[in-house]
């Protein structure tokens, strides 16, 4: 199993029709992705966030499922949306067949 | 559902048998912790991994859960023995149930 997660920072732009957005492109993935077994977006509400109030918490069925779902066209559509309003973003990977 | 992610990095001093010594309390947990659905200790793999470069990531049933995991005597231990190892910590912290 593969998890990927993770924990964002937006700009001063992203309003609730972003947010809105980016949860319909989440679940444009949930319904696309093969072999993917969890997809959330939502507000972090860790008190250690470490200033990132947004995550995405999600996993594989394998390395090479997260792979095929990093270059698939709903995921590429997702990020150049998104990119823009990024401020700050740190990523937690983890293949569980490979520790 | 509740998903608990922590992104580490660890001090100088983190050697081979200080992450045999995690990966022993993580498998404690596993054993013990009511409600727990996953609990993954390794190495971040991610490229963008914002110089973290071990994390846990776990799942619990609930809310409640995750909060009966934080004050358990197994996670008291564990975090008093990891706290002086750790250099940079943040966590991502998703509720399912309240999203």
């Amino acid at each position: 199993m593969f998890h990927h997660v993770v924990l964002m920072e937006f700009t001063a732009d992203a309003d609730q029709r972003f947010l809105e957005q980016v949860e319909a492109y989440s679940e444009r993935i949930r319904r696309s992705a093969p072999n993917l077994l969890r997809y959330v977006f939502g507000r972090n509400v860790a008190s250690r966030s470490g200033g990132f109030p947004y995550g995405i918490v999600s996993s594989f069925v394998s390395a090479a499922d997260h792979d095929a779902y990093q270059t698939s066209a709903t995921h590429q559509e997702m990020k150049a949306y998104l990119t823009p309003y990024i401020a700050r973003i740190v990523v937690c990977e983890m293949d569980e067949d490979q520790s």
